[in-house]
């Protein structure tokens, strides 16, 4: 099942279990951030430049981070982000061709030492999420690449899943609703006995 | 005189001389990198972080750059553009407060070489431009600024204008226009004799 399902469904059950959460996304989650997902998803004529593109994403998150972000993680709060700087590795650098020396060095600038501590990857074989898109309605400037820009984007996700693997957790998400929102339960269970809730 | 009504009259008079002249502006000067100059100049509730709004001003950069300053100069074009790099260091290092160092890294990231071969500075008394700006209407975001910060873009731009003696040409806007056009006209003439028309 899609992303924002099982997202909504993930954040229900933090907060059932006494997590103080915030919930958001990328490129987005502040009034400016949205303005530049906007720029950045509108379909134009102008082809836009891969650095350009990637200039917009650490600008948006770079306001996210210092408006939202930080100053919920300083009250205490978990922060759960539909995508996160991943996505810029695998849409950009796998996407796209983007160096990835170049993502960290820009990673670097605009979070310092800020990291994701935990990572849920939602994956599904491409033609699903592409007909998915499609059954959403118009598609985005991203939404409109072709099956191989896609193949390179889950490759990346992949990669990057299997490197990192102490972060990630890759869901099957061609499986049933109630089979991937009983691993999402095991999973909340797991994060909170690992780092438990700050209760006020 | 103002900078509008100035660039206006440079341009002319290059073209009068010959000279196939893109005249543009920054931020923006495409389609796309007008629109990020929307999100950048735009009167908000929302803070702007001073890394997000640097950041914006060089995914806009990297834009103009691509899709118009070198596609021009490269059909032997000149390129008279309003505000370009120059800006960036006396607004966002010398107004904001932004590192030096990070502006030199991020110009060598989205210029590579390419820096402008001659530069026109139109110095005028902080009251007179932040009255000028008032005559024109509504002000924007930077025009909201108060007088210490355009007390600090001046003095970065004129210590720019000092350190880079060659390449700038500091004229007193408090002139009169004829004065000033007058020093236009004879730039100009030096400036074909430096470096000629590329007839077609």
């Amino acid at each position: 099942m899609g992303k924002s399902t099982n997202i909504t469904y993930l954040a229900e059950q933090l907060q059932q279990r006494g997590v103080e959460l915030v919930v958001t996304r990328e490129p987005g989650g502040t009034a400016l951030a949205e303005s530049i997902r906007n720029v950045l998803l509108e379909v134009r004529e102008e082809s836009v430049g891969e650095l350009t593109e990637l200039l917009l994403m650490f600008a948006a998150r770079a306001q996210h981070i210092e408006k939202l972000i930080e100053p919920a993680l300083s009250a205490g709060k978990w922060v759960l982000s539909d995508r996160f700087t991943d996505a810029t590795y695998a849409y950009q650098c796998g996407g796209r061709g983007v160096s990835v020396s170049l993502v960290r060095q820009l990673e670097h600038l605009v979070q310092g030492e800020l990291r994701p501590d935990y990572t849920l990857l939602l994956d599904a074989p491409i033609d699903t999420g592409m007909s998915r898109a499609r059954e959403r309605g118009e598609l985005d400037r991203f939404e409109r690449e072709d099956r191989d820009f896609f193949q390179r984007v889950r490759d990346t996700y992949l990669q990057l899943a299997q490197e990192s693997s102490g972060r990630f957790h890759v869901i099957d998400a061609s499986l049933t609703l109630p089979e991937v929102q009983g691993t999402i339960d095991k999973i909340c269970d797991e994060l909170l006995q690992c780092w438990g809730v700050r209760r006020k």
